[in-house]
C-alpha cells in the first residue's frame, strides 16, 4: 500500500517527538508499504514566525508572511528526514516548490491547484520514505505560498489525491473525532466511521481536528482519511463516503462555537434593498455572516440580526456606522453581543428521519436554554444560545440524542 | 548606480537592527541609485538551528541539514522586505532558487556556479528594493544548499558580479578592515584600501571580517568591496584591484591565528615516499596540512613537523598511528602542541621590498620571541610562535612595521 502520513505540530514539537515519528514512519515501512510524511512546523513555531512579522506589519496576507512562515514546516521536514536517517532508514525532505505545489496567489489562505508526484514517486522507487513539507506551496509565479492554518491537513489529503495513496492518516494529539468535546461531555464516544459531508459540518462548526478544505479535498478525490493518534496504536476515526460509513446514525456529532458574536439593527425599514445595502459592506471587506433573521416587521420597521466571527465585530458595528448609518439611527440602533454559542447537532441520518429539530428544542426547552436564533442545512441544526448554557446544552443534546450508547445500541427519533 | 548591500547577522539580530537595515536601504534609494540588498540570518539563528540537527545526525555536510539551515536566511529576507514596506518603499525578496543561484551540490560548502539577474532586474525596474537571502542556493537538480560560514559575503559579491554592479558595501559590526586586531594592538589603524590579493591573505590567515572566497569572486569578476559599518556613516576599506590600493605599502597587515596545532612525528626514515605516506591519508580524510619543516637528516632519520587545524588534531594523530605506524614507532613517536599561534604579515610591497623576513625576526627575537616554524609566499610571511607570544608579536611586529603610523608617513624597509 502507499501510505500518506501527516503529523501535526505537536506530534513533532520535541526533537524526542520527531524520533517517535520517524520510528513509526520506518514500522510503517517495514510493514511492505511506501510511505509519505507531511508534517507541521514544531508546535509555537508559526505563532513566533507570525510575531515576529508582526512587530513590522499588520497584514497577515502577504506574500513575506509567506516566506517567512513557511520556514517552520522547511526546518520539520529537515529534522525528521535526519530522524528517519538516525534509525537507520532512509528519507529525502522536498519542500512545496520541489514536488511543485502549485497554488492560487492568495497569500496566507492559498489554494492547491495541482502537484507534481513524480519526484515522491522516485524517491519511493529506491526505498526512500519521502518527507514533504505541509501548509506551504507556489503560485505559477514561483512566489511561496501558505494554506492557512491547519493547512498541513490539506496538503496530506491533497498529496494522497494526486499519488493516489490508499490511505492519509492524520496523527494529532487526540485519539480520532468524537462525538462531542470530550472536555465537556463525559459520556462523548470516539466516531469509527463517518462521512465526509457530516465531517465537513463538524469542522466547519468548530470541530479543530481537520481543516475543512482538507475534508473537501477528501470528498472531491475519494481519499479515505484516517484520523489518529500519535501517541498510541489506537484505531482512530475513518473519514468515509457516505455509503461506507458503519451505521447510518440519525445524529453523527454535537459541537458547540463560542466563535461568533451576534448584531442586531433595530427598527430598519423594511423594504425591497434593505438587507443587500446592509451586507454589502461587509461582505466588500471579508466579514463573514453565518445565521440571519428577520423579525415580523410592524408598522414598517423590522428588527435585522446575525452573527459574524467574534474578531470583526467591532469592524463590522464601525463599518455598519459609516455606511448604513441612515438606516440605524446614525449607529445608535446597533446592538452587539458576544456572549453567545452556537450548538449544533450534525448528522446525514437527519434527511431520512424527521423530527431531529422538534426534539431538538424540546431537550433544550426542558433545561429552560432559551433559543435566541436557528438555522438548518440538510444534514445539520444550529441554534444560537446565551454562551452561559453552552456547555449544558452540548451534555443535554448529546445525551438525548443517545450518543453516550454505542451507535448501534441508540434509540431512532422521531 | 546598482547598489548592492550586505547585512550580516548582528545587523539583522533585531526587529529595530532591520528597522535600521531598511532606513538605509531607502536612504540609498533615495540617491538615486538601484539597490540589492543580501541578509544573513539573525544572529544566533544558524547555530540554534545547527543544533537542533546535531541531536539527530554529527554530519553537518548533510542534504537536510542545509533545508534546516537556509531557513535562518529566508525569515530575515521576509523581515527585511516587510521593514522596507513598513517605512513607505517597496521591497519583494528572493530565495535562492527564486533567483535560481545555482552551485555544485556540495552540501554546507557549496560554490556558486551561476546566477540568474533577471527576477532582480524586473523587480528595480518597477521601483523596488530586492531583498535577497545570503548563503543558500540550489544545484541543478533543485536541492537546497548552502555556502558555508559567511557565505553571505560570498553571495553577496557573486550577486554584484551577475549584476555588474558598481560596488557591493559589506556592512558588518566593525568600521572595516584594521591593521591588526584592534582588541590586541591599540595603534591599529582602518585600512582604507586593500588589493584583492592582500585580503586574500588576510582572510586566510583568520581576519573574520570577509569570506575568502567572497574576495576570490571579487579578484575575478572585479567587483569593488567596500567593507564597513552598519552602525554609523563612516567610510570603511575598499577592496580593489592592486593597481588602485592608494599606496603601495610594504606592509598592510598583520594577523595572529590560534587555529592551528602542531604535530612531529620523530626519526621517521629519511626516504622517498615516506612524506607522501604520511600526507595521503590525511588528505584523503580532509585534513588540511598548511605549513611543514622538515630538519636535517641524521644517521638516516629526521623529524617532520607540520600543522592542521586544531579541531582535526586527535583524529590526525589517529590516523597517523594506524595507517604509518611503522614509521612513528606505532604512534610512540608522536608529539602534538595545540598551544601554538601563527602571525602573520601581509603586504604586497614585498614583492619589490627586500629584508621584510629579516626585519620580522629581528623583531621578534628582540622581544625574546622564539620562532617555531617559517612558511613565506610573494606578499604574507608566517611564523608559528608559543600561544602565549601570540599578542606581543602581532603588536611588535605592527608598531615595527610601522603600521600604526599613517600609510603615508612609513618608512620603508630594508
Amino acid at each position: 500500500m502507499l501510505i500518506v502520513q501527516k503529523y501535526g505540530g505537536t506530534s513533532v514539537g520535541t526533537i524526542d517527538r520527531m524520533r517517535e515519528v520517524a520510528k513509526r514512519c520506518l514500522a510503517t515501512q517495514r510493514e511492505g508499504h511506501d510511505v509519505v510524511v507531511i508534517v507541521s512546523a514544531m508546535s509555537g513555531e508559526t505563532n513566533r514566525l507570525l510575531a515576529l512579522s508582526k512587530q513590522l506589519s499588520d497584514d497577515s496576507n502577504d506574500r513575506e508572511v509567506d516566506v517567512i512562515v513557511s520556514t517552520g514546516e522547511q526546518v520539520s521536514v529537515g529534522l525528521v528526514a535526519l530522524a528517519i536517517r538516525a534509525q537507520g532508514g532512509q528519507a529525502t525532505s522536498f519542500l512545496g516548490h520541489q514536488v511543485k505545489i502549485t497554488t492560487d496567489s492568495a497569500f496566507s489562505r492559498a489554494r492547491i491547484q495541482s502537484i507534481d508526484g513524480q519526484p515522491i514517486f522516485d524517491a519511493l522507487k529506491t526505498g526512500k520514505i519521502a518527507v514533504v513539507a505541509g501548509f506551504q506551496g507556489t503560485d505559477v509565479a514561483g512566489n511561496i505560498t501558505t494554506l492557512g492554518r491547519g493547512g498541513s491537513d490539506t496538503s496530506a489529503v491533497a498529496i494522497a489525491a494526486a499519488l493516489k495513496a490508499d490511505v492519509c492518516e492524520i496523527y494529532t494529539d487526540v485519539d480520532g473525532v468524537y462525538t462531542a468535546d470530550p472536555n465537556v461531555v463525559p459520556g462523548a464516544r470516539k466516531i469509527e466511521r463517518i462521512s465526509y459531508e457530516e465531517m465537513l459540518e463538524l469542522a466547519s462548526l468548530g470541530a479543530k481536528v481537520l481543516q475543512i478544505r482538507s475534508v473537501e479535498f477528501g470528498m472531491k478525490y475519494g481519499v479515505a482519511i484516517h484520523v489518529r493518534s500519535s501517541f498510541n496504536q489506537n484505531q482512530g476515526t475513518w473519514v468515509v463516503p457516505e455509503e461506507q460509513a458503519m451505521e447510518q446514525v440519525v445524529v453523527a456529532g454535537v459541537t458547540a462555537n463560542r466563535d461568533e458574536a451576534k448584531i442586531t439593527l433595530l427598527a430598519v425599514p423594511d423594504h425591497p434593498g434593505v438587507a443587500a445595502k446592509i451586507f454589502k459592506p461587509l461582505s466588500e471587506s471579508g466579514i463573514v455572516v453565518d445565521m440571519i433573521i428577520q423579525n415580523v416587521s410592524a408598522e414598517g420597521r423590522t428588527d435585522l440580526t446575525f452573527t459574524v466571527p467574534k474578531g470583526d465585530i467591532k469592524r463590522a458595528q464601525e463599518l455598519l456606522r459609516t455606511r448604513c448609518g441612515d438606516l440605524c439611527g446614525g449607529g445608535e440602533r446597533i446592538v452587539t453581543n458576544d456572549s453567545i454559542a452556537k450548538i449544533s447537532v450534525v448528522g446525514v441520518g437527519m434527511r431520512s428521519h424527521a423530527g431531529v429539530a422538534q426534539r431538538m428544542f424540546e431537550l433544550l426547552a426542558n433545561e429552560g436554554v432559551n433559543i435566541l436564533m436557528i438555522s438548518t442545512s440538510e444534514i445539520k441544526i444550529s441554534v444560537i444560545v446565551d454562551a452561559k448554557y453552552a456547555e449544558l446544552a452540548t451534555r443535554v443534546l448529546h445525551d438525548g440524542f443517545g450518543l453516550h450508547l454505542p451507535a448501534g445500541e441508540r434509540a431512532s427519533v422521531g
